[in-house]
């Protein structure tokens, strides 16, 4: 049993007591707890490959701030790094890959793997943090979006024009297609496998298709999440299992989005909330959306902008309070702390 | 009297044979004739400074293709250094101030300017390109926006997250707003005089608008704009002066931008322009907006594309064909030429 379910009930348009609230990056390196974890761990790949570690980042946050919901810690490159392209991290420069995706050779080549065998040490981190949570709130599981991870294949680390993954886009599309293809494949059971370990919602995170023209978006990012919605288990444990479907950058599609089958749409903060519940809020749940460099202000500035969305998403179901993307290395844990408090706090009157 | 007016009737939304073309930032790096202005001149503020050789890098691209509109060449940030910010280039890292702007005394500090002797190299330039154009095709002259401007004025030059800037407005919102204030009033100095040194049409790049949330983009970048627009000479020389609001990544926003009452609104590649046409496309002209990286892809690949783009919008009058952001430097300048003959060739059915 759940002691707190507030973050599911949200998710599936169902009443609660106060709008839930949980931050993307909530283990992350804002906290010195994290910095020291990851410190003992060397590098940050074995922080992502050790569960005990993956576990122990993950509950973090929890220790400190009474969020509604935990979420695995891992990184989104795992699958390609399953596939053997050879995922490190360079100081200062984030992800890279010693083998890229250049040609339709290179597509076709990538194995078949078994990502139930490949990505164990994932599915033990699941099970592991289920059991340490103990009921207290609900675990996420997460994938990036084929989309996301096809661009860093392809560009060897992150971009800042994507221009290597467009142009394999706009001149290969059909090798294009096979890699998402493969992809799509590949996180439908890699998420499948989180859930039957333990996992109780699941994100995809399609952190780059919102750089997309709308008919790439809809062909080469959307349609790939959509093909994973549909083969992902929908019940375990006697529970529904809510996907959210999370496309920065994505407020001209979100009625796309629902098209999907999803549960609930994350939102970046450029959308304004209380329209896009105007657009979608009928069908699906709204998760989001404080830009998160406002935890950059002041923690009067904090609590008057998480005031101005509660008050712009309305009275009702279907919210479930977020960032509109990653916390940031930089941030006061303190302002966290206004930020949780300011949303459990200002969002009773909505549920009364 | 002008050889080619395609450009001025079509944000007229008047009838024309083919859909009129130029490129955000046609005068630039991609170009080798660029490249070598550049050294002679030494450093890039002294080419923006020198009007003989601004009308020289500004009159490059049409000796190559057969663009319908030229632009001004010079930089967005000539106001904020005309305030004296002490703005200045540093290899590889994009612009730099000196001053930086960061509690509300900087801004009340900021010296009164006269933007007509402050800025007499930029309207010196324009009637020099006037003169030199000959009438071949009308000349575009442009701002930031305000708010584009107080970011590069507060960050101290170019940003990832706009944290300092996003910080200052959230803690400090008076200062921000007459911060906008006394830069709306030198952007409407600034393309007035303009106007009146030749300029046929302005262009307001709002470069950074759409990296906030809906709230503030309408009350910290839109207002301003809309202020801007208001005060503009409407007529000059017997033709109307059209006036092009453009901020990337405003997909969102383009009911209220056409409310700043310009007449035209510039598009980035993420919006479907078809789109845009059925939500606006009957009181304003669109100018867009193929994604600048296609010109890395095939030639055919941009052929295709443009023709995507004509398609969406359809037949009919008021569009402006353009990237949905600038050149960038390492575009084959081939291939600028298939964009271009593209645009001529395959429109034409549009307009029969």
């Amino acid at each position: 049993m759940l002691k707190n379910d507030r973050f599911l009930r949200a998710l599936l348009r169902e009443p609660v007591d106060v709008t839930p609230v949980w931050m993307m990056r909530q283990a992350g390196r804002y906290l010195p707890e994290y910095r020291a974890t990851r410190k003992q761990a060397g590098d940050f790949l074995t922080l992502c490959k050790t569960p005990e570690l993956a576990c122990e980042v993950t509950l973090q946050p929890l220790r400190r701030y009474p969020f509604d919901a935990a979420i695995l810690f891992s990184d989104i490159l795992t699958i390609p790094d399953a596939f053997g392209q050879g995922l490190y991290f360079s100081e200062g420069e984030g992800p890279k890959f010693r083998k890229l995706i250049r040609t339709a050779a290179d597509v076709e080549q990538l194995p078949d793997i078994s990502v139930a065998s490949e990505l164990s040490y994932v599915t033990d981190a699941v099970s592991l943090i289920r059991r340490e949570l103990n009921g207290a709130v609900p675990l996420i599981g997460f994938s990036g979006s084929p989309w996301t991870l096809a661009t860093y294949m392809i560009e060897g680390g992150s971009s800042k024009d994507f221009r290597i993954a467009k142009q394999f886009l706009y001149d290969q599309p059909e090798a294009m297609h096979l890699l998402l293809q493969k992809l799509a494949a590949a996180v439908t059971d890699y998420l499948n496998a989180q859930i039957e370990a333990g996992a109780q919602a699941v994100q995809i995170f399609d952190t780059w298709g919102g750089i997309l023209t709308t008919a790439s978006y809809q062909s080469f990012s959307l349609a790939y999440m959509q093909s994973i919605v549909a083969k992902l288990i929908k019940e375990h444990e006697g529970r529904k299992i809510p996907v959210i479907v999370f496309t920065k950058n994505g407020g001209q599609w979100l009625e796309s989005i629902v098209a999907t089958g999803c549960q609930a749409v994350g939102l970046d903060w450029i959308v304004d909330i209380g329209e896009a519940r105007n657009r979608i809020g009928n069908s699906v749940a709204l998760q989001g959306n404080m830009d998160p460099s406002i935890l950059y202000a002041s923690p009067q500035a904090i609590r008057k902008e998480v005031g101005a969305i509660l008050s712009s998403f309305g009275a009702g179901n279907g919210h479930v309070f977020n960032l509109g993307h990653g916390i940031t290395p930089e941030v006061n844990p303190d302002h966290v702390t206004a930020f949780v408090a300011a949303v459990h706090e200002l969002s009773a009157p909505y549920h009364s």
